[in-house]
């Protein structure tokens, strides 16, 4: 049994809230939000406690584990004070929007020796995770092109945007992992276009909404990403693997099953309404993961260090995207 | 809140164990098994109590309703235990497995007054249910053909299929149900074949493992509904409806979203591998339908009356099978 | 190189003359028809002949089959008469609308000796005689159930369906036809339903517009054909075969490619919007099946018996809609 | 009636061969090869004549159009010699390999008036067509992405690779014509990716067998084309097209229509075995687009000024690959 801890009460904090209460080797005990109401709300739902501060998290020997899940810019400090805690630590990507200071924290963190993980919760789509297993037995024979597709159906607010990191930071920066993920290698090269065309205003703090990137592995393989913010017909996201033998789909999914045909056309149901209603398995599932590593001693699911390296790929996208160049990835720590 | 009993702790009980503890308006308290163990286990679970005989349900006035999954055998008594005891009653098909009993058991539970449904759970398929209401909205014009599909992945124990009632009691019933439910009108006429063909042994008791039916409803609507146990190849159930302007189908649904396409083939995941991971979102489904019923005094969503329809048109079924004729189906009570 | 004559200048006929005329082992050489101006007009367009009588062709050492795609009730004359001149001879199906009539002249026509095929052209659907051969071959275990859906898009003028036989004779047959093809076996027993629907007018003739057929064979397989002469959404055939191992699908088939995912569904196209956009191909391979049987003295590939099979059980339909009872079905000759 | 040559007697001549033989407005009359014999052959074929030199075509008063589906050197030569001859010209791409010959052959046969078309095929294919019908019509809002899919199923002849002029030239550039076409836009940079990782050999040459190419257009718009030379599993063509208000798809097209599903997965047809399976429509079409504008003098169906702009965007996707920086694509004449 894992006793945990919440920080960050806000829409992703009550999904991990409901998955922390319902996992049967969880002892899910305290949350904690800068808006005491929040946790307090969000605890009493679940069976859990309010922590009236942060300190009443690091500072308690009743714990095992904390599930990070506050405002991205805290990510960096909690993974510190965890760490400092010795208490294993879940963590919601990104773990800092500035690179430098992500890649000093995973040092401190790593220093520390304490469990932890990036909360990439994509690889534990179940057809994502089965495409790759296809890719990586072989089954396609060596991989050639990657294609990843990433569409929202709807533009996220200008606030939460302007905060976000933008799109390669924020949205691509899953696709980064999952290709970085299914092909088994780093990329060593990216080049991305983009643009601002749903939202024009966000071009003022430089950000897009549409984008493409092509990254470039050692091997010669190749994969291309598009991201778009609103797609206006629902949720879309899907991959292909391409080898030398063949071809691996996890395939658009919709979100019914009942077609309708009339004279004109055959009618069926589009996709998902949303993102989370596609993708809302995968938490419970990174969860169950992170759970298992601790309660079995195993290595992390997802290190701090594999986060480092789509942020890695995400910084030079956005290089790429104001040199108009393809720009060399740099992993170094 | 309403307080329920469950009776009945196999496998179908353990599932509305789990629905009556996690549905919000339901205070689940007490379960009966004839295995007593059993019943304190699964109560355990859900934090239910284990009843020590039926007198703890029906002579109890902490309880406002009974979930009725008892054997089929004893599905007639408990109906009558709760009329007697002013309990609002779930049961799971069939009231019983003679016509007569089944008969005289509704005509006592209507003079009681209980709010009474029996659990046809497939009207309650979210994808079956789109298809009615584009049937009765007029999506396809008048409604011509229906044609339902009902395929088990492997047959179930011999042991099982000799006290089911057949085929067509057992597994065709539903079907019945919802083509009687689309269409809105009761069918007049039914013509059955049947054969065992999965499991010759069967005919000893006079049943069959594959069966066609075909329906007449007065207005010259006809209905085809093929019944399997044994595919070979997963769970399998689908409906189409044609009218006179249009199709409207409950697809297929097939259990992963991933595809292999090599060079001599593209290979999807097959269907589901039994029937209840496909159907079970419907459980859930017709608890809430029953308790919301509750709540707000609303009347049965499936009367005990609808319950002897399906089973008056399965008893038909049976008539043609061994008379090779079509018979005309017998609704009166 | 087969010298061959064309009797009928329909629009059958006309499909059958584009297919003579690009066959490269035909040699196309006379069209006949009642109406003189039509056999010369279709004959000009091909590069061969009008026939000015019936004698020109059956009293003609030039030739050496003849295609008879004249209107129905001449079938029977016309193949006694390439009998007796020694003509191998293609007919479309039926022989006869006279079951009676239909056998005499087959036995008249088996006792010259020539080389005679009846048209079920659907035989030679490309998909259909795939999901054939995975049947024959074994690759869905032994055959337990199939499932034949013919949908035309409009109601055929009412003048034609007076003299069409019914649905049963004239539609149907050809799935009776397919049924016991893939089957290998011949159906014992049958029932049917029929309803006049989108044409009440129709029944006062006797004929239906939506119907379903339930077969019986020896072994205990089944098989269901649901016939509509009016979708309202276009042309519908496919064919389910379902075995002891597995499923093959001869699938529903679109005309297009195109779909279009917007806020609220995808649409993809419809349906072929007629009969013959489907079944076009099928003609020129029914044909040269033919050409190659006479080219390599092989059995002709589907005897006219095998057209009197198909027409018993479309008997035996007519009987059952009639009687309400199944029926058995009786082969003879 | 248009009164045609046709240059070249291969495999692509021989499609032509048929089609120009099969139009009903096409006096199909002489063939030229630099092979007497192949050209006579391919001239009896279709009951035409062979010519004895180019002189019988370009010095000949009896002809309209000429055909020019010769080796890709003589392009530019036969293209100005039909502008001395006043003949009109149908092309195959590229006009010349080389960009500063192709551009002043454009402008010497431009200057004659003739009416010239280059011949990129897939403008034709009818569901292409119908995607960018619906972009056009604004049924996908305001275009914000493009996805161009191109996989051939086996690696062409090494021989033919070297002469090709490269996947760019070659491949891709039939989709930079299909996305110019589909934006009505010209796009302004590209970027490309590419590697030889199915013929390591023909990295000798400069050229790939993978390649991914990006391009902005003017207004912000993006597109991605992946081209692959082998697949190992069929011949993969299709496109998207993402707007401000949906999606429209020409779809990925099978070869069959009949699915087979067992107990682990269901199968179906792969792709088309050969690209030529999949396009051959498209030849026909595209020459009835030029035969009606030569019969109705409209204008040319694809001006030789369109094939320079996707041989630009060719050029600067060589660039981009040497450089490593996405490239502006120069149209200057």
């Amino acid at each position: 049994m894992q006793r945990f801890a919440l920080i960050g009460a806000g829409f992703i904090g009550s999904v991990h809230a409901q998955n922390l209460a319902s996992h049967p080797d969880v002892d899910f005990r305290l949350v904690y939000d800068i808006d005491v109401q929040r946790a307090s709300a969000l605890a009493a739902q679940h069976g859990a406690k309010a922590a009236a501060s942060l300190d009443d998290i690091f500072n308690n020997d009743q714990l095992d584990a904390v599930f990070i899940a506050s405002s991205t810019d805290s990510h960096a400090q909690n993974l510190r004070l965890a760490a400092d805690a010795g208490l294993a630590a879940l963590v919601e990507k990104p773990i800092d929007l500035d690179l430098e200071t992500a890649k000093s924290t995973v040092a401190y963190v790593e220093r520390s020796g304490i469990k932890a993980m990036v909360n990439f919760n994509r690889r534990f789509d179940s057809a994502h995770a089965e495409l790759r297993d296809l890719v990586r037995q072989g089954s396609i024979g060596s991989l050639a092109l990657l294609q990843l597709t990433s569409r929202g159906p709807a533009l996220p607010p200008v606030d939460y945007l302007k905060s976000s990191g933008g799109q390669f930071r924020d949205q691509a920066v899953h696709f980064y992992d999952l290709a970085t993920w299914i092909a088994g290698v780093d990329p060593v090269q990216i080049h991305a276009f983009g643009s601002a065309l749903a939202a024009p205003e966000i071009a003022e703090f430089g950000d897009v909404d549409t984008s493409i990137s092509s990254l470039l592995f050692p091997d010669g393989a190749l994969a291309q990403i598009d991201c778009v913010r609103h797609t206006g017909y629902g949720y879309d996201e899907r991959i292909e693997a391409l080898g030398s033998e063949g071809l691996a789909e996890s395939e658009r999914q919709r979100s019914g099953h009942v077609t309708l045909v009339r004279k004109e056309h055959a009618r069926s149901h589009g996709l998902h309404g949303n993102w989370f209603d596609r993708v809302k398995p995968t938490y419970a599932a990174s969860l169950s993961a992170f759970v298992k590593a601790l309660e079995e001693d195993l290595d992390s699911p997802i290190t701090l260090r594999e986060g480092l390296k789509s942020q890695a790929i995400a910084q030079a996208a956005v290089r790429s995207l104001s040199s108009g160049h393809s720009e060399a990835i740099d992993y170094s720590l």
